[in-house]
């Protein structure tokens, strides 16, 4: 029999670590770390980072593992996410009984909070039909948290609703109907320029969370550009970029 | 010169406290303590309770203040929530001037997270128009996440968007347009009770994060009415209570 935590660690700053996850990262025997191939494994440093500050010498093993990659011949987008989660759902089987050959505690670092936009879940759904699990979530602080705290800005106005969305979905269907403020995240960059910027505001927040963040914000038409040319400018600084923004459609034009 | 924190600390578990929020209010010269009146001060005894954990004996002072109520007489909701913070704004001047004469740190202790349907910000930008005012806010977990984390469930469907709303907008304005997952928060009781329950799943929890925690999931047609018994009992037996949902189309109706 097997526990699987799914830990989250919060967007980028190593001190959005609750109390709780290190309580969970601690109890746990083995720590899993995904692999993503040679000059992606930032996140899997950092993992290792927040390991070392939170585990004493009495505290779980670190044991690392290479991920598949999501098939590119897939023209599917759905059909090839699930097919990708059936892949890692496998290899995690297999670290599983490999790392606790008797049963015991495993756990999953997740960056952010592992309800949102976040694939754990949904593999260890998988894990769990072929083997029995025992399946524990601790929340984490989300990039949309470190965005708003950054700027300072609440998410919703007074009331009102708030839409979370992706850069896709913002792109196929424009602004969702009836809704005052949006965010968007898994952006591959822009979808904002599929709006008419009249009567928005935004809020865009890259690296949210890190050392590493920026923060710009204003009128949609005047931003765009500037945004477009600061995101840019940092992935080609940090050979990677993690966005997120929020808008929001100003009083009078509501 | 004012620095005031706005410290989000999470959802109700103590343990949601994360180590930028510990050192946050550690910073603090005093930590401002607002009171509703007798038999409605639970939050502030927890508060005094995280208060006396994380604090050592050259920590910040507790300073403690007793909030005005909202101008029943006052019919626009809007109107009776801005003059309400206005009201609060002055308060919160008073308290600063008199606990800190020449200036200094001043931290709120912020359930959930600052920025989701929370009115210090919106207090802390009145008071800065009258007062020169630095603004810093720590990120904390929200209810939202203590909710997903209990039922173990994602937020949101895999590249789908995902509403946040509240009992009223729901009751005013139905099922948002073009979207899969409502999050409803806010609700004085039932507001999903307006909706078509066809095709529906619900997963709701009171006292989310909390050690009296209560989760209910299931088809919104024969969870509705179990929910509607168990919130009255919980509010009876706890003297109060706060509930979240999340309500999904299934796939097969979406």
């Amino acid at each position: 029999m097997f526990h699987l935590s799914l830990i989250g660690i919060g967007a980028g700053n190593p001190d959005h670590l609750t109390l709780q996850a290190i309580d969970a990262i601690r109890a746990c025997d083995v720590i899993l770390i995904p692999l993503k191939g040679p000059g992606k494994d930032d996140l899997a440093e950092a993992r290792r980072a927040i390991c070392a500050r939170v585990i004493g010498t009495q505290g779980p093993q670190l044991r690392e593992f290479r991920l598949p990659v999501r098939d590119p011949a897939q023209p599917d987008y759905r059909r090839r996410v699930d097919d990708w989660h059936d892949d890692i759902a496998r290899i995690w089987e297999r670290e599983l009984h490999a790392a606790l050959p008797k049963g015991g505690r495993a756990g999953f670092l997740v960056w952010g909070d592992p309800s949102l936009y976040d694939s754990t879940l949904r593999i260890a759904e998988r894990v769990a039909r072929a083997t029995p699990l025992e399946l524990s979530v601790v929340p984490g602080i989300t990039a949309i948290q470190a965005m708003t705290a950054g700027h300072a800005i609440p998410l919703n106005e007074i009331g009102a609703a708030v839409a979370i969305t992706t850069g896709r979905k913002l792109r196929q269907e424009g602004w969702p109907e009836g809704i005052g403020t949006v965010v968007v995240m898994l952006d591959q960059g822009g979808a904002f320029e599929a709006l008419d910027p009249e009567g928005l505001e935004i809020w865009w927040s890259a690296y949210a969370g890190m050392k590493e963040e920026i923060r710009l914000s204003g009128p949609l038409s005047r931003m765009a550009p500037q945004i477009m040319k600061t995101r840019a400018a940092a992935r080609r600084t940090h050979g990677w970029i993690m966005d997120i923004y929020l808008m929001r459609k100003t009083r009078h034009s509501a």
